[in-house]
């Protein structure tokens, strides 16, 4: 790994996924045969597509450090594709979202699973019950896979610090999202703090911050990977949020608008929500979140808000944050080659298709 | 710690649990006061009541190798409370269960907040996916609880492993669980498979296991913990059948026959579906899983499960496991305290009440 290829990094990333997959589906299936399926859904949903965007991250904080990952390194930094594939199924069936990447979600795999071989009760209660334990077990298996990469033992314990802090950020940030599609107002700074908690810290600080840990990092290095990660984490939501809205469906994997069905309360939504006025309100917000909205209507959303001139607000933030990121990387404690991968990230992490 | 005495262990795993959740609770709402009602229901849910069944077998897998815990290990061995609050709260949700331990559970909770708050949007989903994520929370808190408590290093590697092990195990019952509820035929020796990774292994064994290696077990103290916690395991799955049919609704916090309304597929059932003459059985099968079932109902099936004899089958079985389990007691790598403290621990987890 001398130079930065994404392409082989996400190679080896997912020989280590493949190899742990393989041997924790046939330990489930030496428990009960009728596990068979748990094993080969987990195994599809993460090695069938993915970006590998938060061990991609922890690499680079890991060599931020000076140093190159060995394999069980690489191992323990792949672990944070199940976490992120724990959050997907349980934020699907949150969602209630059918498709995931251009495939069933979990809990409709499970509900057809049922149909098809004809079980006895509900098909729609059996594919949630699998999508919440799908997600748990891909939630232990991330753990289990960390810790059987067997790490040194001071880097893995520093490492776990920063894994438990991330995954409570995670959980508190799903929460937040989850309620504020409960509130009846719109606010632009509880939205960033959303973004802030859901993507900022989960998706980028805190991976650049497990890396480093991987690699005995320094206080200093861990500041400055901050001062990097965080306004880059933001305007990677941000970026997730208009692909939400504007996004292609044979990139991103969900159906034209899909955010707008859902009525996804996103900073996006709420500065929409503020450049209306009262009467194209009250029209943007008789369709917004109205499930069955078909493609006039998600068009007719699509050109309201950019009417609005909100998506330009957000591309302007994106652009803001992005440079703020950049500027980070002038600290004394990056060299070049970490200069040359971050920058390169940043571009991946914020750029206009999926 | 100098005697068994469990209202005391009891306290001391409660001081523990409570200083964590207050902690924990605090920071959640540093990132945002909207996730104080997170921290109240999780620290509600679990100081409220239960009868820390995990951290006892574990506490009494640590005094069987000699030593006596100190606080960091009672705080690790506490923090298997907070997973099953995880176990307990996704279960709810999966069964759509309405109370836990005489209290609305967590989904119905959070239902009843959407509402009082007059939120916006379904509060059934509101409910539903705050008990995901504060079920994904508690098992990221339990994981935490026990990495805080700085455990001796190499203690805490070797629990760690029974951790991830215990967890998988738990997630593999879970399923194997639902997934008996979708089949259309009965078998005993699938749901025993069940009770034994669900508690067999889940609840005794891999909890013993867990506080042995806390102490710094040996090899040979697991397999004799190994052959006293299975058989007891089972046992204690099979009374909680019993009582899921018979228990009175004031010592088990459910529904009286809430199992019978839920159609919950046990070895009871299995071994009543097999001593029932045919017609017997449309009788039965035409009621058992009714969720309007009334209690006169509930009174039918109970006497239908009590005259074909599986109740009776499904004592003997556990009086049967129940001196399995006490003869393991008479390997020699046990003292006479471990003894005591074991055969007290087999009368709790399988006395007649809840």
């Amino acid at each position: 790994m001398a130079h930065f290829e994404l392409s082989e990094l996400r190679d080896d990333f997912n020989r280590h996924l493949r190899t742990f997959l393989a041997h924790n589906s046939s330990h489930l299936q030496s428990i009960s045969p009728a596990l068979e399926p748990v094993g080969v859904a987990l195994s599809e949903f993460i090695l069938d597509s993915g970006k590998r965007l938060r061990p991609i991250f922890a690499y680079a904080g890991f060599v931020a450090t000076g140093k190159t990952p060995d394999a069980p390194a690489m191992q323990a930094m792949a672990s944070l594709e199940l976490l992120q594939a724990c959050a997907l199924i349980h934020d699907d069936l949150m969602d209630r979202s059918e498709t995931r990447r251009g495939k069933p979600a979990i809990h409709k795999r499970f509900e057809s699973l049922h149909q098809e071989r004809d079980f006895a009760g509900s098909a729609t209660l059996f594919g949630d019950a699998a999508a919440i334990l799908l997600g748990d077990l891909a939630l232990v298996w991330a753990d289990h896979m960390f810790h059987s990469a067997q790490c040194p033992v001071e880097q893995t314990l520093d490492a776990q610090r920063i894994h438990d802090e991330m995954r409570i950020e995670l959980m508190a940030g799903q929460f937040l999202d989850v309620y504020e599609q409960g509130q009846r107002d719109h606010n632009t700074d509880r939205s960033l703090n959303i973004a802030r908690y859901k993507s900022g810290k989960y998706t980028i600080e805190r991976p650049l911050h497990f890396g480093a840990a991987l690699a005995g990092e320094s206080d200093e290095l861990k500041k400055a990977l901050s001062e990097f990660g965080l306004p880059l984490g933001e305007a990677f939501q941000l970026r997730d949020d208009l692909l939400g809205v504007f996004g292609d469906p044979s990139m991103t994997g969900k159906p034209a608008g899909d955010d707008l069905r859902e009525g996804k309360r996103t900073v996006l939504i709420s500065m929409t929500h503020e450049a209306l006025s009262e009467s194209e309100r009250a029209h943007f917000f008789s369709l917004f979140g109205k499930t069955d909205l078909d493609s006039g209507e998600v068009d007719t959303l699509r050109a309201i808000i950019s009417s609005s001139g909100a998506d330009q607000r957000v591309e302007e933030l994106i652009s803001h944050l992005t440079s703020q990121c950049l500027s980070a990387l002038d600290a004394e404690v990056f060299d070049a080659r970490s200069r040359e991968i971050l920058t390169s990230l940043s571009a991946i992490a914020t750029k206009r298709s999926a």
